[in-house]
C-alpha cells in the first residue's frame, strides 16, 4: 500500500531550476575537488555521508526465518532503516547482497566504504558473523557493527545493570547461565567480562547442551567457531555438565536461543538461586513465559516482547549508537563504546524510576537515545576515534535535534497528507 | 551547510510507537515469507526496490576533473540522487565503488541487484564503461543505464530530430561529423542509426583524428575499444582522412570531445553544407562558443550551458527513463525504449513550439517528462519487458503524480523552515 518504508528525499532547497546549477554540475565540481585535495575525509564534510549507515545483510539468518535469501531479506532492512531514522535522525539505506561466502562479502563492503558513514550488519548467520564484523572493524575506516550480536548485547546489559541494582547483587560475584551460543550470547559473554563478570562463573549452553572442556565436539568447535570455543576454555570453570548443574545456584540466566515455550523448564528456574533474574529473549515466543518464570521464582523477567515488561529491545541501542558515532564522526566502534552506552542507558532508567517492572526504558523516552549518544560520542573522542570534537552541550543539542527532526518530520507529513493514513494500515504486513 | 543534498526518510506512518510492530518485527516477517515463497520479483511489491535506483561509480571520470576517486566523486551521485527524485520522483542512492577493474565492478554490480530496481552507472571511464554496461545489461534483471553514454545520447538525438526539421533536412540523407569518440558519441553513434542514420555519411573524429579504416593504430583499436573500431570499419564510406574532408559538406556536427574554445574551428563550420546544425556538448566551455559558430554560418547551435539556448541536458533524460521503467517495472532498458523516450520529448518540444533557439524543451516544463516517461513505460510493455501493464492513462496519472510529489514536497518542507533557505545557499558549491 505504501510501497515500501522509506525514501530519499532532497534536503538542500530547490526554489527554482537554477538552483541545479549549485548542487549539480557546475556547482558540484568545487566539493569533489576539495575531497580530492584534503583526502577521503573530506567527503565527511560535503556529502550525506556523515549521517548515512548501510544496513548489509546476505539474507542468511532473517529474523526467525532462516535463510531466505537477500530479496526476501530487504523488507526487514527496510523496516531498521525507518528505526534508524525515526529513532535516531540517522539516513540508512538497506543494501542486501547475494553473495554467502564471508571472504566476498567483507570485500564488498570493502568497496562501497566510501559510500557510507558506517555499516550495520544484519541477519547475517553465525558464526560467519563474527568473522565478517572482525575483518571489517580492523579493515574499515567508518564504525561497524553487527546488530545481532551488539545491539542486543547492549540491551542485555543495560537492563542486567539494573536488575542486579533491584536484586542487590554484584556483577562480579553473580553466577550466570547463557542460554544458546548464538550472535548474541556470544557477543554477551564478551561484554559481560567488559563490565566486570567472572568468566569462570558463566555457564554456556548450546543446543547440543552446556559448553565444557571436555565436549567431544571441542576439536570441530576449535575449528569452526573458535568464538564459541574460546568460551568453552575460558568459562565453566567447575567443568559442569549437565543444565540441571548449571541452573544450580545461578543468579541470571540469558537466554537468546530458540522460540519458546518450554525451551527453558520452570523446574531449572527453581534451581536457581534467590531472586533469580531471568532474560528470555527468542521471538516471537521466549524461552518460557513470563509468568511460567514468576511462578518458577524468577524476580525479574525481560522478554524481547512489547507487550510484557522489561522488553529487551535492540531498538534502543543502534539507532543511539550511530548518532552518537556520527555526530563525531567516529573512525571506528570498539567495545568499550557500547558499555558506555550501556552504562547511560542503565543510567537514565535509573534516574527515571527502576523495579521488577522496568530494568529499561521504552523506545518512547527520547531523552534515553539522547543520553545514549551523548555517552557513546565522548567515548569515542576519549579514545581518539572522533573526527570531530565538541562540547557535552553541543554535543546534547545537535543530538536533540537531530533526533527531535524525523519526528516534527513525520508529524508535518502526516498532516498534510504527504503520508497517508489509510484506516486500514495497522492491519498491514507490507 | 546543508551537510549533503539529500536524506532518507520514512515514507509509511508512525503515529504511535506501536506502528513498529508493523514497519518492523513482528509485522514485517510477513512480506519476507511472502518474497520467499513468491520469488525475488514479489520484493517489488513489498519494498522500495520498486522505485530505487544506485547511481553507481568508480569515480574514473568524474566530470571534467578525471579521475579523483570514488570519495570524492560522491557529491555528484549524491547530486544526482536531487534530480532523480526532484526530477523523476525516483528514489535513489549514491554508491561509489572503490574498485576500478571491470570485472570486480561488475561482480560487485550484480551481487547489490536484489537491493536495488535499476543501476545508473555515472561516471566510469570510456571504454571500460561500454564494457560494464553490457555485461550488467545481459546479466542483470533489472534496468542498467551509463548516463554518460545513453543519457547525452538520447537528449542529443531529441534535439537533432527537432533540428532537422527546423532546416527540413532527413535524417537518413544528413552527412554528421561526430566530433569526440568518447561514452556520449560512441553510444550517439548507435542510437543514430537506430532512428535512420546511414552509417556511411558518419565520419568520426577522436583525439588522433579522423577514425578511417587505414590508421596506424587500427589493430589497436581492434583489441582495445572494440566499440570504435566497428565505426572505423563500418562508417566514413568514403574514407575520408583530414578534418577539413570531414567537415566538408557535413549537415550535422555532434562534439562531444573536451572543452573550449577553439576546440571546433570557425573554418571548419564554414566548409559544412547550407543550414549547418552544431552540438557542441564539452562543459564548462563548448568545443565553439555559439555565437563563433554563428559567425561562420550554422543555423542551429546547442551546447551544454544552460546559459545558451538549445541546452543538451541529461536531466532532461534518465529522470523520466527511470520512472517510465520502473512503473511498469521493467527487466531491461534497451534502445528502442531510449529512441521512443527522444521521439516523445522531440515531439512535445515540437508541439510547444520549436524555433532555431528551442530545439529542445528545458527541465521546468514537467509534462516534457510525463510524456517521455509514458513513451518509455509503454515501450517496455511493448517490448515485453514489464513486470506490471497498465493502460496509458493510468500511466499518466501515475506518472504525472509521482514527478509532481516531489515538487510539492519541497514546498512544504521549504515553507515549514524543514529546509532553510540560508541566505547565502545560491554562493554554496556544497
Amino acid at each position: 500500500m505504501y510501497g515500501g518504508k522509506i525514501e530519499v528525499i532532497p534536503k538542500a532547497p530547490i526554489t527554482r531550476f537554477d538552483d541545479f546549477a549549485i548542487w549539480y554540475t557546475p556547482g558540484v565540481a568545487e566539493p569533489c575537488r576539495r575531497i580530492h585535495k584534503a583526502g577521503d575525509d573530506a567527503s565527511f564534510d560535503y556529502t550525506w555521508r556523515w549521517n548515512t549507515v548501510a544496513v548489509v545483510s546476505d539474507g542468511t539468518r532473517v529474523l526467525g526465518l532462516g535463510s531466505i535469501g537477500p530479496a526476501a531479506g530487504l523488507p526487514v532492512m527496510e523496516g531498521k532503516c525507518l528505526l534508524f531514522k525515526y529513532l535516531g535522525g540517522v539516513d540508512c539505506v538497506p543494501i542486501v547482497i547475494n553473495e554467502r561466502d564471508p571472504d566476498k562479502i567483507i570485500y564488498i563492503v570493502k568497496a562501497l566504504e566510501s559510500s557510507f558513514g558506517g555499516i550495520n550488519l544484519e541477519d547475517i548467520e553465525s558464526p560467519k558473523c563474527f568473522y565478517i564484523l572482525e575483518k571489517l572493524q580492523e579493515t574499515l575506516n567508518i564504525p561497524v557493527w553487527h546488530d545481532d550480536q551488539q545491539g542486543t548485547a547492549l540491551v542485555t546489559i543495560a537492563g542486567l545493570l539494573n536488575a542486579l541494582k533491584i536484586v542487590d547483587k554484584k556483577i562480579n560475584q553473580v553466577k550466570i547461565v547463557l542460554f544458546g551460543a548464538g550472535a548474541a550470547n556470544i557477543c554477551i559473554y564478551r561484554y559481560l567480562k567488559v563490565i566486570g563478570a567472572d568468566p569462570k562463573k558463566i555457564i554456556t549452553i548450546d543446543s547440543k547442551g552446556v559448553i565444557h572442556r571436555d565436549r567431544d565436539d571441542i576439536e570441530v568447535m576449535k575449528k569452526e567457531n573458535p568464538w564459541k570455543y574460546s568460551i568453552a576454555m575460558e568459562s565453566n570453570a567447575e567443568n559442569v555438565k549437565t543444565i540441571e548443574d548449571s541452573f544450580k545456584g545461578a543468579d541470571v540466566v540469558i537466554a537468546a536461543s530458540k522460540p519458546g515455550p518450554g525451551v527453558i523448564k520452570k523446574e531449572w528456574i527453581k534451581l536457581m538461586n534467590k531472586d533469580p533474574i531471568v532474560f528470555a529473549e527468542a521471538n516471537p515466543i521466549p524461552e518460557i513465559w513470563p509468568w511460567e518464570a514468576k511462578e518458577a521464582g524468577a524476580r525479574i523477567v525481560a522478554t524481547g516482547r512489547s507487550d510484557f515488561p522489561n522488553q529487551i529491545n535492540n531498538s534502543l541501542g543502534f539507532p543511539a549508537i550511530f548518532r552518537g558515532a556520527f555526530t563525531v564522526r567516529a573512525r571506528k566502534m570498539s567495545d568499550e563504546m557500547f558499555v558506555a552506552a550501556a552504562y547511560a542507558v542503565a543510567k537514565y532508567t535509573e534516574e527515571t524510576g527502576i523495579h521488577e517492572e522496568r530494568i529499561i526504558g521504552a523506545m518512547d523516552e527520547m531523552e534515553l537515545y539522547v543520553r545514549e549518544a551523548v555517552a557513546v560520542a565522548e567515548k569515542a573522542m576519549e579514545l581518539g576515534y572522533a573526527r570531530r570534537h565538541l562540547s557535552r552541550s553541543e554535543l546534547e543539542s545537535e543530538i536533540r535535534e537531530l533526533i527531535e527532526k524525523p519526528k516534527k518530520y513525520m508529524k508535518l507529513l502526516v498532516e498534510n497528507n504527504f503520508i497517508k493514513l489509510y484506516p486500514e494500515y495497522r492491519d498491514l504486513k507490507a
